[in-house]
């Protein structure tokens, strides 16, 4: 598969500020080619921008990543927000819409998994700052699975979200050992099979409305 | 947490012949360092040699890397070999045994998970050499598994197969991410709850006996 050029990442120039279109450049280029892979130089260049420009508003390349890392986690977030306020007092609707939610997002990441994780991988030294980005962002979402588990009735709700968390981490970081769309394409039925398991033979739909605060 | 640096991955120079101390060096420094972060200057002096004779022995870099892969998915499979060899005709047995080994295993790699998904992560070409080494390994673990699985009477033993597979590959992966060992202290417990929810009722620990070849 060719690689694509910088130049193709390349965000519409006209109207969107300077340090907008390098972050949306470097997330993108980081994404698809790697974290060591892109310099500052070609990010300037496909933003349209200069590498003067670039430093006024990150100090460093680690700081670039680190600011990229964290517009990925508040988008996955908000997304989530999005689903928890269209089940108001289901958490069971939430749960399936969730599913349901990241089977697609999954399978939109063609080949390259997660981001965030891909970044652990790629920054071994757990003192960089972006690993505390990745961090509290996995963290983040395992606890709230874990709440959604423990609210939607599930019998063993921790290791139910356990399980799910660990079932979507390895089918996304699988998508590329492999180098196939297969794990991606099984979760759907194997999340599915995994909350029936763990569903209370007298449960239907259930939910328990009241829940603490969500992660913000 | 400090980085080693490449003289303490040195092996010892004597008697061992010069392409196994780059390969071990290489390994080594990889695995913990990240694959873009190393370069063959620091791996040859670590091993006590030179550019010019690691270049004898390995043309390139990613041949180096990929030689390096290849060496850590053999032992993979020979130590799973060695687990077939004392369980035979016992394919649960040898399921538990394979269940207990990997978790022991995952606990040794000390938050930098599983370098051949790893390597996937960091060489984002899907024609590196290297991605064919890593695919080839996690196809065959796979297949070996969910073969064991059947042999192992487990009710559906392709899902049961896939979910340990899945979690297996979350847990190291979310070990980086989260920065702690918990996915991988959870694990031993809920493979045996997935195998034991996988096991029909008058199964026991009953085997069956007839099986097709193990990949080489």
């Amino acid at each position: 598969m060719a690689e694509p050029t910088a130049q193709s990442a390349a965000v519409p120039r006209t109207k969107v500020p300077p340090r907008e279109r390098i972050l949306a450049v470097a997330r993108d280029l980081f994404y698809r080619r790697g974290i060591h892979a892109v310099g500052v130089d070609a990010i300037a260049e496909a933003a349209g921008t200069n590498k003067m420009t670039l430093y006024r508003h990150f100090s460093s390349k680690d700081e670039l990543v680190t600011a990229c890392l964290r517009m990925i986690a508040a988008k996955v977030i908000a997304e989530w927000d999005a689903i928890t306020a269209a089940h108001p007092c289901d958490p069971r609707g939430e749960l399936t819409a969730w599913l349901q939610h990241i089977g697609q997002w999954f399978m939109a990441e063609a080949g390259r998994g997660c981001a965030l994780a891909n970044a652990a991988v790629e920054l071994p030294d757990p003192d960089h700052p972006a690993r505390q980005v990745v961090r509290e962002h996995k963290s983040a979402v395992r606890d709230r699975l874990a709440r959604l588990c423990r609210d939607a009735g599930l019998c063993d709700p921790d290791a139910a979200a356990s399980q799910v968390f660990l079932i979507c981490e390895g089918a996304r970081v699988a998508s590329q050992s492999l180098g196939s769309h297969e794990p991606l394409t099984r979760i759907p039925a194997l999340l599915r099979d995994l909350i029936e398991a763990n569903t209370p033979r007298d449960a239907g739909s259930r939910g328990t409305p009241a829940r603490g605060a969500r992660p913000s």
